[in-house]
């Protein structure tokens, strides 16, 4: 196919009356469909309900060690839960603690936590002048939230495949203490799908931070959200190599099952140092007396270990493999060759990432609107929703059927090549 | 019995050789007996396991609007679960949020989130100089270790059988911008088991407090924890009090099924005006896409309505009075008419409030704790942890068994006898 920076005016013309004919007719058909979020569908979340079933009235609601998980108390989590949380992201039971149904609300009140109180003995952060977050871009936008929320300054990093430009991360980190916190989702990224490469978790391990209180906020999301057998990502455990690096304070990594057993109704753990699961304590003792530790046997019960996870997670890519591999065929097929867009092809994850020609992306999500598909906000991968090319697109692949897949990337490809001859043309 | 005070140095002394031979019998049992915390025994959470049966893998997880519990969203309960929290408290389920498994979590994150973002609008708390709540004293120690944890300054209020000191109330919220709250146990209070009268709850809701963002913080937590079918304590809904007295943003209501289904596993609420629900909801959607909702469904298909609750209630009610009955028999019994303390009978709630005379309640505890007996340490009920007078210790007979309350608070009355009787003699 030709690209269309290499068509004259009028071939570009010509394509764009088409492609304007075509939508006119896509939105006649009425779609409605919506690839906005990393929402399992309810046959997905069908493949876990046997939870449902490993707990009754006659199940004894004790811990190994003989804990009843129906009354107060362990309010990190019961022991088995930490084993089983601490094997899927491959880190020591005893630097876990199991809270409550997820992830975000952890992060959430650590960095709540952080800016009342300081981290481990340092000034409150409400008491500072500025506070700044690294965002590696394009990327989570309920991360850019939370920072945006507390008036933290969030500065962009590009990413490429490998992870964050660590050149970046270490000029800002060693050179600015105001710079308290930096936001990875290291393995399959959300939006791209990348996973951090060996070198670069241990140039962030290594990092010499200006500030004591800077912390890696390592949100491994998709730890065991492989989408192939044999192609699947390795990510190295940071806190291990923050160790080594004899910085083992630097990291609060976070992870849950939202996206293994149920998205409302899973469990959520933090793994950190010693020292810092102390910190955490002085506060969490103050703000509850403990989660729900039947949730946590019931997902114990469930999943035995982390090999009935694994179990759980091939059925889950045998579901999402079509989904994600009938984007991929649309988008190959349809822009493959033509230089108006890039697009990842990740391994695992929950999302594709989708760049445009610059100053593009706002035009396709609301053509793609205006037909009856909703795809996340052009600008919400970035901090502030602010995308400065104006270029990225994040498509969430796990809602529609593999059909509806195909018959949405249909509409967005038609848009895309639509906004692209518009933008080219200078209209 | 002759009162202590009218007896003689003499008396007194041959009282007081006599209790140390007892006490020094009393130790030599090797009792092993906590009557320190409000915690439900097993034999009380197996009445609830039925709850573990209402839901299973050929369940419908879905709302009666067919939303599915399963999945992300509804971040602030389902509506039965709203219908059901808000008929426990009185008030109308469209003030109701159902949030996660605890009520103090949702009350430490307002202070947390008034800290940090101010109350509907208003100055951050951590931007000023001094925030300071009113403490009705003796109350709640997890309550005081919130405001504590947060730097806020308390003041105590000094409670009596209607409620907190009114006069004082209205004095300091009325004259002082940098009183921001009020805790409260509006119904059988902890540890007292006072009601607030009407009288008390209308003139709360009349305050004119000096600062816009002053809230009541009114921790419903035995709303429906009667001990007695012919023994009932009434409360007024505060919600609709303010309402009609033009201060329908005053007070936040919290309550929750831990001492109803599961202390570990139940479901919380908070009732609030309309305009306090949207400053909740502004940082709740950064903070959680929603909390969980399976559990919310599992109470609801359990108790079905608010007296499938009244019913659970009458249970625990059948378990829990004869503790309370033991104690107050060994009191009236052991120290009736001996000027040497005075305690509360309350008609629901956990505990028991006992006042010993003047700067004993440490000695007291200190000599249970040498003989096997762990009570709630002297202070703990007020503010720092300090006492004024160190008169005031809380009984909590939830988890020993009757016998073992009697036994506990046999030993309990001797060192209350021999401390008073070294305390009068100067010893």
């Amino acid at each position: 196919m030709k690209s269309y920076k290499e068509m004259t005016k009028e071939e570009l013309q010509t394509l764009k009356r088409e492609m304007e004919t075509q939508f006119e007719e896509a939105k006649a058909k009425g779609l409605k469909l919506d690839m906005s979020r990393g929402k399992p569908t309810p046959a997905q979340l069908d493949m876990g309900m046997g939870i449902m079933d490993t707990l009754n009235s006659t199940s004894v609601l004790e811990t190994e060690a003989g804990m009843d998980c129906r009354n107060y108390g362990i309010m990190d989590g019961i022991p088995e839960a930490k084993k089983l949380m601490g094997d899927v992201i491959g880190v020591p039971a005893d630097n876990v603690m199991v809270l409550g149904n997820a992830s975000l609300p952890i992060m959430y009140d650590t960095i709540s936590r952080s800016v009342t109180h300081g981290v481990l003995g340092s000034t409150p952060w409400c008491k500072l002048d500025e506070v700044k977050f690294l965002c590696p871009v394009p990327g989570y936008d309920r991360h850019f939230a939370i920072t945006e929320h507390f008036g933290i300054t969030m500065i962009n990093i590009p990413m490429s495949e490998s992870g964050p430009d660590m050149d970046m991360v270490e000029k800002y980190v060693q050179e600015d203490a105001s710079v308290k916190g930096i936001w990875c989702v290291p393995k399959y990224s959300n939006p791209q799908g990348y996973t951090y490469s060996a070198e670069t978790v241990k140039r962030f391990a290594a990092l010499k931070p200006a500030a004591d209180d800077f912390r890696i906020y390592w949100d491994n999301a998709y730890a065991v959200h492989d989408l192939y057998d044999d192609r699947t990502d390795a990510l190295l455990d940071i806190l291990e190599a923050c160790e080594k690096a004899g910085n083992p304070d630097m990291v609060f990594e976070f992870c849950s099952t939202s996206k293994i057993s149920f998205a409302g109704a899973g469990i959520a753990a933090v793994a950190a140092s010693e020292a810092n699961m102390d910190w955490f304590k002085k506060s969490m003792t103050i703000q509850t007396i403990g989660y729900d530790k039947i949730n946590q046997l019931r997902h114990v019960k469930y999943f035995k270990d982390v090999n009935g996870i694994h179990e759980q997670m091939k059925k889950h890519a045998a579901f999402m493999r079509p989904k994600f591999e009938a984007v991929e065929h649309v988008l190959e097929k349809e822009l493959g060759g033509l230089d108006i867009g890039e697009w990842t092809k990740p391994n695992g994850g929950y999302f594709i990432s989708f760049d445009a020609l610059e100053g593009c992306a706002k035009g396709i999500v609301a053509k793609c609107k205006e037909a009856g598909v909703v795809l996340t906000g052009a600008g919400a991968t970035f901090p502030y929703g602010k995308d400065p090319e104006d270029r990225n697109i994040r498509i969430a692949p796990s809602y529609p059927t593999p059909e509806e897949m195909s018959e949405a990337t249909n509409l967005f490809v038609l848009c895309v090549k639509l906004v692209s001859a518009e933008k080219l043309l200078g209209c």
